[in-house]
C-alpha cells in the first residue's frame, strides 16, 4: 500500500435553522445557515472502514437543533458558534479541531403607519452577517463579517495613472461608476464584544467610507474602509476585504446619433476584477 | 415538405442597462434588465434562410441604449417599455407584435447621520419592480408588478380543516410560520398612472395585509392581499399573485431531551407549495 | 367586497424522486423532479378560509412516493405523469384540471473495460428529458421534450442579408460559431408511443440536423430541425423549440499584435438572442 | 494612521475564452474560464492611490486573448496557465507571485452513424477539467483536477458501527445509495506530463474504484480512490478530494400502504455531508 493520509476533515454543510423568540406577540427571528467540520483521529475510518470514531454528520445536524433549543433567547451567531464548537470538543476525544461557519440572513420588521410590526418581516435581500470559528483544545479563533452588501457610487471614483503595456487599452478616467459587493471579515479583541450593535457599527463605517471616499482605485477605497473601521472601532484588531469590481461600462451612444451625457452604462459581472487585502492595527 | 410554421417569435433577453440622472452632485440611479420579443412576417427567415425581414437582435440591444439616451430623466419602466415597443412597431412593417419585459433592481441611498447620501446607494436585495408589455398595431397591454419580495410572519397563520385521504399525514395547526416570496402583477386603468409612488403604495398594501391578516391558508391571505389592493387603489383593475409556500417545519426537539417551546424550525425551499390566483374588481 | 376570483391553481413544486429497479445486481435508476398543480372548486378556500376542499400540497408530495411504489418497474415519465393526473381527478371531485411537469435527469452507466457497470452511474450533465401533462375530466394532453442540450458548431453557420436601421452595427458573416442550449417539446399521436427509445430517436435527429445544416440563421436551423423530426418520426405531430443564441464573439487579436486566424472567441450568455417557434405536420 | 497592510492581491476573474483549432473541416474546440491574481509591490496603490505599479485587470483579460492567439494549437490548460503566469512575472517587476485558475468545460463530438462529427459538439454536462497554478520568481506549483463529476451507486455501500451520542438517530445500514459530485486535485511529478490522456486515465481510475468499491463510508471510498490513483499512475505524487455526500433518503412507503422494496428515495442536497482528505505516496 503506497498511500499516506496527509490531512482530512469531515462535517455537515448547509444546515438551516430558524429560531423564533416569543415575547407575547412581539417576536424576534433568526435565520441561519451553518457549516460544521471536524478534524481528529479519523485515519482508520479512511483506511479500514472502521467507523467507531466517526460521529455521523446527521448527528451534527441534530446537535445544531438541540443546542439552539437550550436557550430561549436568540444568541449572537459568534456565541452560538462557540457553543457548538465547544460541544464537539467536549464530547469527542477523537476530535482535535472544529470549524464552524455561520451565515445569518437579515430581516427587517414591516413598517405600518410608522411603527414596526410585532411579528412580520421582510428579508433584507442578499446581505448576510457571518462568523467563522476555528477551535482546538488550546485555542479559539473567531472572525465576524458580512457578505453580499452590494454598494454603488455614481461619481467620486476614478482610475488613472496605471501601468501600461502592449495589451493595455483601458482608457484613463477621473469619473467612473464604482460598484462592488462587499465581503469582509474582521477579528475583535475578544469574541465577547461580538454584538449586533457593534456589527452594525462596523457595517455603517464601511458604508460611510465607501460613500464619502474620493476613490482613485478599488484598492484605495478598500484601504480607506479598513483604516476607518480600525480607527473608529477600538475592539476591531484586524479586517480583510474581498471586493469584486462589478464593471459599469459607458456605452458610446454617439454612434447611435445621441449626444454623450455620461448617463448610459452596461453593468456586467463577467469578467470582473477581484481586489483582496487584510489590514491590522499598527 | 411536411412542416408548417404555426407560431414564432424572436428577440433579445437579459439586456442590462444602468442609467444615471445627474443634478450636480445629487444623482438618481436606475438598473434594468430588459427582454424584447417580436412577432410578425418571419416565415421565410425560417423556411428559406431569407433574412431581409430579420432585424438583428444585436440591433434590439442597441435600440435599448439609444432610446434610453434620448431622455435625460430616468423614466418609469412602463413608460420606457412602451417607447421601446412603439419604436419597433413604427420602424418595422414586418412586425405585428412586440413584448417587452423589464425588471428593475431597487436601490436605497446610504444614510449618513440621518441624511441620504447624494450619489451612493445599497442594492435592496433581491426585490424587483417589473413591467410586462404586449403591443400590436391595435392594442397595448401593460402590467406592473414586483418579484422576490420575501416576507415572513411567525404567528397568526394556521392551516386546518383540510381534505384528507390515505396519503395525508400533515398535522393540522393553528399556529405556524408563514413565509413566501411575493410575485405579483397588476393592471392599472391606464399605463399613464404607473408611477413609483403608486407602485410603492401597492407594495405597502400587500405588506400590511400580509402582516395583519389572520391567515387560514396561503390562498386565504393571497385573496386578502388582492382584495386590499383593489379596495385601496382605485387605479388597479386586476391583480395576480404567485406565492411559493416556503415551508418552515417545526423540529421535534423533545427527542433531543429539550422541552418544546415552538421555537426551532427547519426552513426549506424544496419541495414547496405554489399558490396562484388572479382577482379583478367586480 | 369588490374582488372577484378570476382564475386560481395550487400545487407542489420541486418534488424529488429517485427510484431504483433491482434485477439482482443489475440496477436501473431514475431521478425525477415533479411539479403538480390543481384547478377546481377552490373559491371558498380563498374567500372564506374554508379548507374542506383543499387537499394539502404535502399530500400531493406523498402521492408521488406512494404511486411510484406501486410499480416495481421504472416507468416512462409520460406514463407516471398520467397516473398521477388520473389519481387526482379520480379521488377529488372538487378538482377539474391537473397539470403535471416532470423533469428527468439522465444517467450513463460507468464503463469499465468496455462493459457498462451494473449499478454505478455518472450523471449526464445538465441535459434533461421532460414531460408536460394537462388533464381534465374530458381531455388529456401530453407533451414530451428535452432541455439544456447544449450544442455548438464551429463552422457552417452564417448570418447576413438582414434588415438594417440606424442602430445596426452587427457585421455580416458567412462563418460564425453557433452555440445554443436546445429546449424542445413535442406531441406524439398518442402518449402510448412515448418511449425512451423514441425520445432518443427524436434527440438524435435534432443533433444530426444541427450538425449537418448549412445554417443561415438560428431560425433557419430551428426550422430544419423541426422539419427533420416531423419527417423522420411519423408519431410526432407537432414540435416547438426555444433556442437561446449563446453568442461567441470573435476577439480582434490584431490589436494585440497577433495575426487573425478566426480562432479566438468570447462566449457570452448575457445578453442573448432567443428564438422560438412551433411546427406541425401540414 | 493606525492601519498596516498585511496581505493583498488583485486580478481578473471569470475571463471566458473559446478557442477553435481548424484542420480543414475537422475542428478542435476548447472552452475555458480563467482567473488571474497577482501579488507584489502594491502597497502604495492602497495607501496613496498611486496606480503606477497597477497593471489594469482589463489588461490581464486582454493578455489571455493575446497569448491564446500566439499558438495555433489548442494547449493543455496546465501549459497555457504556465505561459500566462510566466508572462506576468517576466513583464512586471513589481509582481512577486501569480496564481492562475483555469476551468475547462468538456465537449463531446456529435456521433452520426457511428462516426464523430467534424465540427459539431455537445457539452458534457457540468463536468470540468481544472488546473491551479502558483508561480513566484523561485518556484512554480501546478495542480490538475476535475470538478462536478456526479456519480451514484445504488448498492455496495453501507454506513454502520459509527459513534453514537444522545443526538444520534441515524439508523445503521449495510445497503444505501451513495451519491457524490467528485471534486479532486492532484499534483504530477512535473507539469510536463499533464496531458488530456493522463487526465482521462486518472478520471477513469476514480470512476472504476467508485463503482467497484465495497464502501463502508464516504471516507473509506475516498481513500480507496486516492490509493488507486497513486497506485496506477506513477506520475501522480499527491491527490486530494472534496466529496459532498448527496443523501438519498429511503422513503417509508409502508405508511402509504405500499410494500417496502427499498426502491423509493428522496435525494437531497441540503444539508449535505462534506468529506475531504489529501493523500500522498508513502
Amino acid at each position: 500500500m503506497a498511500a499516506r493520509l496527509v490531512q482530512n476533515s469531515y462535517g455537515k454543510s448547509r444546515v438551516r435553522l430558524m429560531k423564533v423568540e416569543r415575547h407575547g406577540d412581539h417576536h424576534e427571528l433568526q435565520n441561519l445557515n451553518i457549516k460544521i467540520a471536524l478534524e481528529g483521529d479519523f485515519d482508520e475510518v479512511h483506511t479500514r472502514g472502521d467507523n467507531s470514531n466517526c460521529l455521523p454528520t446527521d448527528t451534527m445536524k441534530n446537535t445544531v437543533y438541540a443546542l439552539a433549543a437550550q436557550t430561549e433567547q436568540i444568541e449572537e451567531i459568534e456565541t452560538f458558534g462557540l457553543r457548538l464548537a465547544d460541544h464537539f470538543l467536549a464530547n469527542n476525544d477523537q476530535v482535535s479541531g472544529v470549524t464552524i461557519d455561520i451565515i445569518e440572513h437579515k430581516y427587517t420588521r414591516i413598517p405600518i403607519d410608522g411603527r414596526d410590526h410585532e411579528h412580520s418581516f421582510t428579508k433584507s435581500g442578499g446581505e448576510k452577517r457571518t462568523t467563522f470559528i476555528e477551535a482546538t483544545r488550546n485555542a479559539r479563533s473567531v472572525e465576524s463579517g458580512l457578505e453580499d452588501l452590494t454598494v454603488i457610487k455614481t461619481t467620486r471614483s476614478g482610475f488613472s495613472g496605471f501601468k501600461k503595456d502592449n495589451y493595455t487599452f483601458l482608457p484613463e478616467t477621473d469619473d467612473r461608476i464604482f460598484c462592488t459587493a462587499v465581503k469582509s471579515k474582521w477579528r475583535y479583541v475578544s469574541p465577547d464584544v461580538a454584538t449586533e450593535e457593534l456589527w452594525r457599527g462596523v457595517r455603517q463605517t464601511i458604508l460611510e467610507t465607501f460613500a464619502n471616499h474620493e476613490s482613485l482605485s478599488v484598492q484605495h477605497t478598500l484601504y480607506a474602509m479598513g483604516e476607518a473601521v480600525l480607527d473608529k472601532h477600538a475592539d476591531v484588531v484586524e479586517i480583510s476585504f474581498s471586493l469584486p469590481n462589478i464593471h459599469c461600462i459607458p456605452v458610446d451612444v454617439t454612434k447611435f446619433g445621441e449626444s454623450e451625457r455620461h448617463a448610459i452604462f452596461l453593468p456586467t459581472e463577467e469578467p470582473h476584477g477581484l481586489i483582496e487585502a487584510r489590514l491590522t492595527r499598527q
